[in-house]
């Protein structure tokens, strides 16, 4: 992407934020905890909340100094997350390496991961007067919905049959609201006004639901040769998605019962079959609908925003990257 | 305790914070999640750091507004750090009810703890633009070195020969910096200097370290009838107190010996065999007089704070109240 009017890309912005994310943000003692808490932050990662908190701001304005201390937040709250989420989830793997709790033993990642939350305040704290009620106001309301996002998760774990609305409500708070969330931080420190603010929300929020769709379906009907792993992940592990709740849904009555049997089986000859179902019910249609809705909506509320359409290419380059993304 | 000049006593403070407190500070739904996160602080307490928050405030002026939020915060960080520490020390009981990963799960209490914690910064959120940058700062330091203190603990769980001093920085860590942070940030509110706010500091660090060796003292030493529970139960969990360590220091080569070897055994006829040691290596006299010795600094700084002195006396109070407990 080619720079415009002073605009930086998506990649600029990474590259920026990396520069000044990739050094030590925690104390040298203890060790263990410490440790603990920087280990996955050392991962490169493509960065993509911090750098919708830069886009946020650089949408009404250019860049400031706070940006940059909320987008860090932000980063370390997200990861505070993925390690609080994988001892619930006992993931071995997090980013290609061992998790945290797996590496540093439950305790100490636990603590590691409420001492990030805590430091994400402290870089919080670091923006000028004028601007820290209203960030922390969103940044708190965020960081409840996410909870709520991954209590509703583990809730649906234990019951078959649920419903859809519940279901989009669940992925908006647990993925989407942070997305929405962080380039709604930024749009506030970029001067934003109201009804700008709740527009970059809603592009955010929606564009976080149409990913987390495409997510679902290239997991089921990806390209494995693009996708780089085998397809069926979801299925296997017998995870609620978009997929399976529509199936549920609308296959005949034997497949119904044939879908429920497969979820209770270990086996990976269950992919195939599975598939077979979404594809006789046409699962993987209704998903790129189901999608573009989504994403339509959210151009719609980058539509809306005030301000020059000039300003507007950066996030919908991002939008674009992220919904072709068959990689 | 009187009134004097219109202050409060801890036991007014206490009855004040509780009126405030007891309301439920999270939303309805999901219900297992905020169920989890409301469960602990339903328990009356003696609420005493929040209390003591309330009280630096009044050494200095009339109690702010804002500093009941302050409190607030505090005693709910204070509950998520309950929370958390036990699940990693898998506590089946707090406050004699069954702890929160007990009755909801880990997941969910693990969570919960999170939300807490969220909660609280909720509460530090509405304080006035004056204030809020001094409070957010020594309140995440504060945070960190709580957790800092969790992990020592931990890791000396796994050592024999814990150093004296490493033993006194945890248990500042882990318990009185949170008391003496508690009387800071109240000071702050209440408009104190520097110098006075870093005297009502120590003098909450020392008489928290002081109370930690009074409690070491009762469980082992404490009269039965006052305590209100068998003494030994330090002994009986293996844990490191003062008293062992001092011990591990002082006592004769054999009776070291016999002390490790006691240390694996479970049998409650190790309670004994303990404190005939402690009783012939003077642990309790000792104990004693280390306890007087940070007490005594406590107060020395106490002193030190410069106004009237007929306002410290609540402090004072407080201070003799928590020593002289034999309850």
């Amino acid at each position: 992407m080619e720079k415009i009017n002073g605009l930086h890309s998506f990649k600029e912005l990474s590259a920026l934020f990396e520069e000044r994310f990739n050094r030590r943000h925690f104390p040298l003692e203890p060790q263990q905890l410490y440790e603990a808490s920087q280990y996955l932050l050392t991962v490169k990662g493509k960065r993509i909340r911090p750098v919708m908190c830069l886009m946020g701001n650089e949408l009404f304005d250019a860049i400031k100094e706070d940006t940059y201390h909320v987008a860090t937040a932000i980063e370390l709250f997200h990861n505070f997350t993925l390690v609080h989420d994988d001892i619930m989830d006992r993931a071995p793997l997090r980013r290609g390496i061992e998790t945290v709790h797996k590496k540093f033993g439950e305790s100490t990642a636990l603590l590691a991961g409420d001492v990030m939350l805590v430091v994400a305040y402290e870089y919080l704290n670091k923006i000028s007067t004028e601007y820290i009620h209203r960030v922390l106001k969103l940044f708190n309301t965020i960081a409840k919905q996410v909870c709520e996002g991954q209590q509703m998760d583990m809730d649906f774990e234990k019951i078959t049959d649920v419903n859809f609305e519940d279901y989009v409500k669940m992925i908006g708070l647990k993925t989407s609201v942070l997305l929405a969330g962080s380039l709604q931080l930024g749009a506030i420190l970029g001067g934003a006004g109201l009804g700008n603010q709740q527009h970059i929300y809603e592009f955010g929020k929606n564009l976080g639901i149409a990913f987390q769709i495409q997510d679902d379906y290239l997991d089921a009907f990806g390209d494995p040769e693009k996708f780089g792993k085998k397809p069926g992940g979801d299925i296997m592990a017998n995870k609620k998605t978009f997929l399976l709740l529509q199936a549920l849904k609308v296959a005949s009555t034997g497949q119904q019962e044939e879908l429920k049997d497969l979820l209770l089986q270990d086996d990976e000859s269950k992919i195939v079959r599975v598939l077979n179902i979404y594809k006789s019910c046409n699962i993987d249609e209704w998903a790129k609908q189901l999608k573009q809705k989504y994403f339509s909506v959210a151009l719609k509320h980058l539509g809306e925003i005030a301000v020059r359409s000039i300003r507007k290419k950066p996030l919908e380059e991002l939008a674009n990257y992220l919904m072709e993304r068959d990689v």
